[in-house]
Order: structure tokens, then sequence, then C-alpha cells
């Protein structure tokens, strides 16, 4: 029904995630009334972004250059690493503006059902970096907090037991703003038993 | 935050109908994540579409030779012309498998406030294909069922009211499959003036 051309366009978007078969068409008929100028630019930052952008050679975050822009970055507390899956991890925390450390990126997590060990995910490479003298004093895990997550926390928990170096995790609990009633029970135990003392002795 | 080009191919993609900055980004992960290969064959799509696809002569949707499939296949229907506003409607129309005749896109309605006049949308090219010895003795007006499409189907209709030619429009009415109690009044108010006899004398 539709020419050549715009059929593979169409089958192209729709293999993008979140780009259904309607959605597809409708991007696709975009293109097509789009100028072609502003149609070439879309085409133009695909291929930029395929030739340009790889893997930062310390952390594995993207990055254009041999070190990314944290890792080549003087100010950065270099005496912690943040450990997270995925780059757009390394996005979400920046954007709280709460951390100021270095990140290595995992390029996944412990998954025995899909076949996915630890010679999978970047750990050798971890452990070269916390190796000798690096000055790493604590290693934040910020997996997600998830079957898997959890997993290869603890995994990485247990490797980095007598290194000396503190293994910490991110706080589980009820999200801000969010609704006693609506949050599920593992939340909700979680943030009970994370609960933080407000006032009196120790706990 | 992201490096040049990873923030340049979100920003492009967030410039697409319906996606928003979460899925541009999402998106952009997915084509820095999915192999080289891939990631280029919808750089490519995007380039051929704008480079092959342009208008029939004749009906003008879309199409990658002088004339498009519809015009140039001998066994439609030469007698009665489709007018839609879209190449896409054309597509939605197809689908239905109802029609064998030929279409006429508008690129277009008729819209004073944006300033869009006859002139603007294909009316000059319609009264070409329709002067003569055409054969055409039919012209359906499907122009979407809202105002500005209602508008334009009556001046169509008055503009070939001399002309000899039958001008028809779209039925409106329920959907099929749907429920009395959620129909707009409008709607309801269509299907009963256009309520069809199934038993009995002429209405």
């Amino acid at each position: 029904m539709y020419t050549p051309s715009v059929q593979t366009l169409i089958d192209e978007l729709a293999r993008l995630p979140g780009i259904g078969p309607k959605s597809a068409q409708r991007i696709a008929f975009y293109i097509l009334k789009s100028d072609k100028e502003r149609a070439l630019r879309l085409a133009d930052a695909i291929v930029e972004c395929k030739e340009k952008v790889s893997f930062c050679e310390s952390c594995f975050n993207l990055s254009e250059s041999r070190l990314c822009g944290i890792c080549s970055d003087k100010d950065r507390d270099r005496s912690v690493i943040c450990l997270v899956e995925e780059p757009r991890d390394v996005i979400a925390i920046e954007k709280t503006k709460e951390y100021r450390g270095l990140y290595h990126v995992l390029g996944g997590v412990l998954n025995p059902i899909d076949g996915i060990g630890p010679d999978k995910i970047r750990v050798r490479e971890l452990l070269k970096r916390l190796s000798g003298n690096s000055g790493i004093n604590e290693v934040i895990v910020c997996t997600n907090p998830n079957l898997e997550g959890e997993a290869t926390a603890l995994y990485l928990a247990r490797l980095l037991a007598d290194s000396g170096i503190t293994v910490s995790r991110l706080a589980s609990g009820l999200p801000v703003g969010g609704d006693l009633e609506y949050a599920d029970e593992l939340t909700l135990g979680r943030a009970l038993v994370g609960r933080r003392v407000l006032i009196g002795g120790e706990r």
C-alpha cells in the first residue's frame, strides 16, 4: 500500500523502542512532509552518533574522546565510584547534583537465566580500577532495585569484602511525594527497615 | 550532560510528533546500543525517502514514479474519484478494501483562520482532472468529519453543482462496535438523520 521507501522507513521506525506501527506511520508521514534539510538533519545525527560516540576508557560511560567529561574533570572526587548498569543511569544520577565522584558503567547486570555472568559485564575492568594504589575508598552500587540489580549488588559486595573498600547501596524506601497507601509492601518494608532517626539516640 | 552528538540526536528525535524528551532519550540510547549497521539502516531509510518519494502527477498521492500505483493500475474504476486531505487518508481507505476507484489528495482543507483558501489546496488540479471528457461521474468527498472538513466538502459540492458530476460525502454515524451511551450528541444526531431503511418503503 505504501511505496517501497516509505514502507522501509515505517519498518525501521517501528523497530525503535516505544514506537508502534501507528506512531511509525505518523512519524514517516511527518518526515515526508517536513523540508528535506530538517529530515536529513535527523539522518545525519544518527550517523554522527554512531561514528563519534564510543566508551570512556576508564569508566565506560559514553564519550567522544578517550576519557569522558566526568573522568577528565579535575574537580570530581576521585575517592568514590558509583557503579551503574547503563550510561543513561549516569545521566539520572548527574541530574540529582548530589554526587561529585566518578562512575563505572557495568553495561548490564548479572542474569543467570539469560546467561549473563560476571565475565559479560565490566567486573574485571572494575577490579583493575580498584587494584593497586587507586585512592578509591568507597564504591556505591547503583544497580536498579530489582531482582537482578540486588543480586549484582550482593555479588559485588562479596567480591570486594576483603579489599578494605566500603561498598554501599542506594537506599530503598518511599519515593518523595509518594503515598503510603499506594506503596507496595516490599517498598514499605524496606522503608521501615531503613528508617532514619529524627531525634533521640542511635538505632 | 550528554556528549554533543548524543544531545543533537536527542534534540532531533524530540522534534518528531508524539516523541517527548524521555522517549527521545530512550530511542537515542537504543540507537547507541544497537549495532552500527542497523542504526545506519534507519538513517538511510530517511535519506532514501526524502530523495525518492514525491507526488503522483495525477492524484498527488505519494509516489516513487511519475504516476502512483493506484493511478497506473488498469483495474481501478476510473469513473469515481475519492477526495482526501492527506496521503495517509489514501492508505486508510485502501485498507477497507471497499473502494476500487481513484483518489485526489488535496493536501489540506480550507481553513480561513490559518489563511488556507482554495488556491492553497489542490482544487485547481481537481477541476483540471474533471474538465473535458474525463469520464468521471462521481466525486466522493472524504475530508475529515470536522468543521474544516465539512466546510471544504460543502465548498466543493457548490463548486461542482453545475458540472453534472455526483458529489457524495462519507456517511456520518455511530462507529461499528460503538455504544449509544458514549456517542456524542452530534454523532448520534447524524446517525438518526442518516438512518437506513431495513424493511418497508422509501424514506
